[in-house]
């Protein structure tokens, strides 16, 4: 029994197409395990809504994802992870974790000067969940954050590297260069994909910090610690990623084309309201 | 029962803040009229969103619009009327209007060289809507459409004037320009914001259609037919403007005050997933 559960799919979900910075991260350092993501395009951006809104939309999706019977579940979106996650994380029996707090772990072993800054979504920023994690692990720490509402629609009209998505940049970022943090956390997932410009404008001696990454090295010690890991021989899977999505699944298609290291055949489109 | 019917509200919708430049246009030129007004802020923005997925949303809207009991409405957003007033308008006994046909005969008659640019958002450009109704009215027109997707983000950050904006303008609109239509139709509620920037890209020799107004003349011209104008004494209109939302009431009554020629007192948020 405990072995079929192992061999269950990883559910995973986000607004949209930012998510799959986070499903690119498990499937590179957890070649083994299946995933199942929803990416909620009918209702996307999630940045600017409310919380009570964000919640609704996130246990519709949990209980689509629990119909396709999966062992753990991944909030691969800032903003629910902020607003939503603690609240339905105790109604299942399956773990769930979010984005926010691997992030903030890593931003608080980085840091030499306990100066952080977090930039997001006007929903993630205001929550002020970063900050609540960072100096509930670090009480010295000092977190500046910063809503950069345009990154989201630049980076969805591919303009990741453009002078306007540079000068926009600088524009968000230059009160916290003058805030002399040393480190700062993606809270989008968007953001990673405008990693060179953010570089740029930060300089070499801030550590960016990229909670996809550090939520795929959470997910593998939680899977370990739960007995979950996939042990099953790999010719088994035969279609170990599913994507679902609830619009546009041919340009949600191509985006995932453009950034996972292995191409999808299709996105399937189901009409999440009905969950 | 005639003159009971004249004095119930339009409704009218949008998917969030852009159609108040609609219902800023009727608040002016109908100053006997109520109006209950519906912004989709949960699921803002419609521009990217596929053809079935507004016209569910917009079913939903009309349902609670007729809740409202109102004498007619009017789709204050461009995607939901390239995408669902044909097939809706049909299923009700009220009279409802949209915002692409006003706008489109109005640049009809303001060409000259019959070169007529369209824009808008990926839905309605894609649609081709704008084109139809024009090529129906003038054969011999040549339509140039270009989607803009950054101006609706780039407005909701009032940014109306900013550099950046107007660097996205002249990107969006120089090969417009190249093409020399000497009428350029904006195409989306919120692009009216943006007048000043694009009128200084575009220059003083090319008109500009806007179909707020065009709209507003247009509905004007409808109840008078139908024998709907609303003629009761101004004093028995205590509350004539309703707003509702779907999220954020406080973010969008902020935005409201800073565009109507009143001030609203409250924005109600609804479920708009229950009807």
């Amino acid at each position: 029994m405990a072995e079929r559960e192992s061999e269950k799919p990883i559910g995973m979900f986000d607004s949209g197409v930012g998510g799959l910075t986070v499903a690119r991260e498990v499937m590179r350092n957890m070649p083994g395990e299946k995933i199942v993501y929803f990416g909620d395009t009918a209702r996307v951006p999630y940045g600017n809504k409310s919380k009570e809104i964000i919640l609704r939309y996130s246990r519709q999706i949990v209980r689509f994802l629990q119909s396709q019977d999966v062992k753990a579940i991944v909030v691969a979106c800032n903003t629910a992870s902020a607003f939503a996650l603690e609240e339905i994380r105790h109604e299942l029996k399956i773990p769930m974790i979010g984005v926010v707090k691997p992030g903030a772990r890593v931003a608080c072993k980085a840091t030499r000067n306990n100066r952080i800054g977090v930039i997001g979504t006007n929903g993630t920023i205001s929550s002020g969940l970063y900050t609540e994690f960072i100096r509930e692990m670090n009480p010295r720490a000092q977190v500046v954050g910063k809503a950069c509402p345009l990154f989201v629609p630049l980076v969805e009209e591919n303009m990741w590297k453009d002078p306007v998505t540079k000068e926009m940049v600088r524009r968000y970022l230059t009160p916290l260069k003058e805030q002399n943090i040393d480190t700062l956390i993606l809270g989008c997932t968007h953001y990673p994909l405008l990693r060179s410009v953010i570089r740029e404008v930060m300089g070499e001696s801030v550590t960016l910090v990229n909670p996809a990454y550090e939520t795929a090295c959470s997910l593998k010690e939680l899977l370990a610690r739960e007995g979950l890991t996939n042990e099953a021989a790999p010719e088994t899977k035969k279609h170990p990623y599913r994507f679902f999505v609830s619009d546009a699944a041919e340009t949600f298609q191509k985006f995932a084309n453009s950034i996972l290291p292995v191409d999808i055949e299709n996105a399937q489109k189901i009409n999440i309201e009905e969950y």
